[in-house]
């Protein structure tokens, strides 16, 4: 079994590349909630969703979230009501918050809604949300404490971050099957996501990172950071922010306690042996995934490694 | 101040007509909300909208409820996620009950989200829904106890009415203001609804039938049966199961023990001495609404007629 943890886009298309290179029933991908958030009353769970639609071949490639040649009617009515609109949400993609708000309304758990869109989308893995229980990423600014979909989306990055805080993490606890599914894999891959909100949010639950440091699986870790720059998304700002270096040898700092593995790209090849000193073997390959055959290389290069390292 | 109790399309359209004689602003509606249904966890309340958009001139004209040019994606996707479709709800629409259900749940009541709603669409009538409390309007039939909606859309009236049950009524009171308006206004006018479940819910609920009895105002009463059958609806079928006769006398008959004056269409003058017999006075008119001129036409002559019967 392998073991993926995914944020949004970055953690989505690297799990199309792994589902193409493993049979799909044998990847369990264990996915970010911290971005959760309700919008105009309904739940919407954006890393879940871009997962589910990616892998489904129905997402919005160019944005990398949404679905494909989706229309705002209902978002431009709720505007016209006097709703904030700078959260884009398409009406196909509201059905599935509707959909989801219905059956959590209904007393189903995060997990059970994640493991039926799952299904109704066609897909063979298994998909466990990093939490049932309410744990909401929020940054320190010196506007004040935003929750990150205000952070990243609605002020765009703007805000000077000076932490970082996960609301609720005290009284959550892991998804059914996340500390099973980390100690029985072969291999843990760590997606190239945002390192500090969504690994860093999955790592900071209770008993994650202890499993982590325990498992006999091999860890793995994509750098989502290429040439001292992410390839999407705030992580700069973020690793900036918390002190760490913005490189790979950042992002292998922050899993040092646990990693046996590290994917560097090629550009990033002269930092191996600062992140060999931490521990980790390196992994020097291209990680940009800029088509299908990418994808499908990176995944095998990572899994090859892990197998290697065994 | 003229109050109008109205129930879906025939409602909203005398109430048009009604909004052009007199000044909108000492108009009151009060309007039937045993119709509301939950779809999709969301509170659909569809004689309110009906009656907002058709003021608003946003209605859609051919079928007489939904936004004009709405679309269906929402509600195509849901599908697609096994929610049953038979109650169509347009994107734009949806935009309406995602706001009421996010209201409702903030606290605020069905009165309020009414007059928010009647003020984001720039009306300057008063609209109240007929209760704050929820009434279910369902249907007897040999299949059991059915929803109204399911009677009417679902199963398309196909089912034999043996009775009409206002699920709630007993813990119903009707909203705030309701009571006092029907006491202080100078007409109170029953559009041509459905007697039985648009009218007949609104004049179920407790002191509402009293007040009319003892209400200074003149109760005048148009009625939605001409020559024999319901202009739209299934108002035949629910008479006829209740063992009411289908004419505008059996529609007199139901409103004799309060109501001043009945407004029945040309085609039906034979009825005039049979429903003087019961009480009231009889306004013989052309009530077809065809078109603009006509509800105009036909709200001047019901207004004439409650001024000539002070």
């Amino acid at each position: 079994m392998i073991v993926v943890l995914a944020g949004g886009v970055g953690g989505a298309r690297f799990l199309q590349g792994v589902v193409q290179v493993v049979p799909p029933a044998e990847v369990t991908a264990i996915v970010n909630t911290g971005d959760d958030r309700q919008f105009y009353g309904l739940h919407v769970s954006p890393d879940i969703d871009i997962v589910i639609y990616t892998l489904a071949g129905v997402v919005d490639e160019r944005h990398g979230w949404g679905i494909r040649d989706d229309t705002y009617h209902v978002m431009q009515q709720l505007t016209r009501y006097g709703h904030e609109d700078w959260f884009l949400l398409g009406d196909r993609d509201l059905a599935t918050h509707i959909h989801r708000s219905l059956r959590l309304r209904q007393g189903r758990t995060p997990s059970e809604v994640t493991d039926e869109l799952r299904r109704l989308f066609g897909l063979t893995l298994r998909i466990l949300p990093m939490s049932d229980d309410p744990v909401a990423t929020h940054i320190q600014t010196p506007v004040g404490l935003l929750h990150f979909q205000e952070y990243m989306v609605k002020r765009r990055c703007m805000d000077e971050v000076q932490g970082v805080v996960f609301v609720g993490l005290e009284q959550a606890r892991p998804a059914p099957g996340v500390l099973e599914a980390l100690r029985q894999a072969e291999a843990v891959l760590l997606a190239p996501s945002n390192p500090i909100v969504s690994i860093g949010s999955i790592l900071a639950l209770p008993g994650v990172r202890e499993t982590l440091q325990e498992t006999s699986a091999t860890v793995a870790a994509i750098s989502p950071i290429v040439g001292g720059a992410p390839l999407k998304g705030p992580a700069d700002k973020l690793m900036r922010g918390l002190g760490c270096e913005v490189s790979a040898l950042g992002v292998a700092r922050c899993y040092a306690d646990f990693l046996d593995v590290m994917v560097i790209d090629q550009q990033d090849a002269a930092l191996a042996p600062a992140i060999e000193a931490l521990g980790p073997r390196v992994l020097v390959t291209d990680t940009i995934m800029r088509d299908n055959e990418a994808k499908i290389h990176l995944a095998r290069e990572v899994l090859h490694s892990c197998a290697r390292a065994v």
